[in-house]
């Protein structure tokens, strides 16, 4: 690892690594990209994060930072001198902010998952709460430009990856989000002019073909 | 509300409030406390949490903070000036103070409540399932004396708060934690010696009663 102060274990798909790759091209942090294969794991990644043996995983002057919502708060932190900063300055800001991050991964990443992995009434089921729950982040997003007002930051980050897996979910769920949330989708357009976005994100089409493949592997 | 600066809608058993309740008494913050029936939620409650209707959560000035460990890292912030700080002032050690309490969350109780809910083999492997991340634990905290090393603070404010349930799942699950862990009780009565702690914690067979209730009401 000598020479190499920041190295990001990712997997090019994952939505937890996007927001780490976003994270860091919005500081404009240098790193070693390091690609894993999920199904055959390095031995780094299995020392790095020996608990949870999950990408991403951020390696700072050798140690390891692991969690994507950690990570980017981490990296706000690590970077607080370059410009622009993440989390909100405010503490109630910042406390809604990371409350943002968190109903995504609770609410968002579970329905999205189960429109996925299920069929019939209980992919109508997830398709019905997945819906619903973008209509609740709509909500919130009401008419600023970005989650918490003027500026682009954490709960952006956390929840634009989201975004390339619309297509997938389109697809197979035989639904249309931008009918159902075009604020939100807007937002996502507002976004997507940041090249740390743009850049961070895979082809959504290239995205629909690998979790084809995985729901052909789920059976 | 006016007059109440600081209220917290809470449960007497819930893990996460009594999370709350260690930081504010840790920063020696007056509070007025609510007590939900949570078959019989209030209104304030669904108004302040609309989006998960669940407790703990707090409200500072009349605007409203939830999740536990997001209503934790606020009070730490909000109250900076009252000692001890909660969180680790380094940065690396804030993402770690952070990763543990996450993995109590995903992981500890995760398990805690399979041991519960379930009965025969898949009582038994959520057993293992349990006992097997208390260790990791255990291994995490070594020769510590708390978690991110001499200072109690936000880690152990997050874990603590299972000892409660431990007579409860001893009970159900024919299990002795101590002999598994024992570095992780002396852990336990290290912080239970912090009067923000013991007085936050309700009587574990108290939590026996209420738990066994709920599992006959589950069936």
């Amino acid at each position: 690892m000598a020479g190499s102060e920041v190295v990001l274990l990712d997997f090019w798909a994952s939505l937890f690594g996007m927001r780490v790759r976003i994270a860091l091209a919005e500081k404009g942090v240098q790193y070693d990209y390091k690609e894993e294969n999920l199904t055959n794991k390095s031995q780094l990644l299995l020392e790095m994060n020996p608990v949870h043996k999950k990408i991403p995983v951020l390696i700072h002057h050798g140690k390891p930072i692991c969690e994507s919502n950690i990570i980017v708060q981490y990296i706000d932190e690590a970077w607080q001198d370059k410009y622009p900063p993440l989390l909100p300055a405010d503490s109630y800001l910042k406390a809604q902010a990371k409350f943002w991050a968190d109903f995504v991964d609770k609410k968002i990443y579970d329905a999205g998952k189960r429109i996925l992995s299920t069929k019939g009434e209980e992919m109508e089921k997830a398709k019905t709460e997945f819906i619903d729950w973008l209509k609740v982040l709509e909500g919130e997003l009401g008419e600023k430009p970005y989650l918490m007002g003027e500026s682009f930051g954490y709960a952006d980050i956390a929840i634009v990856p989201f975004y390339c897996w619309f297509y997938a979910l389109e697809t197979i769920g035989k639904m249309n989000i931008e009918k159902e949330c075009p604020k939100l989708i807007a937002w996502v357009k507002r976004c997507m002019e940041r090249e740390s976005v743009s850049k961070s994100l895979p082809d959504p089409h290239k995205v629909y073909e690998f979790l084809s493949e995985m729901q052909k592997k789920i059976g």
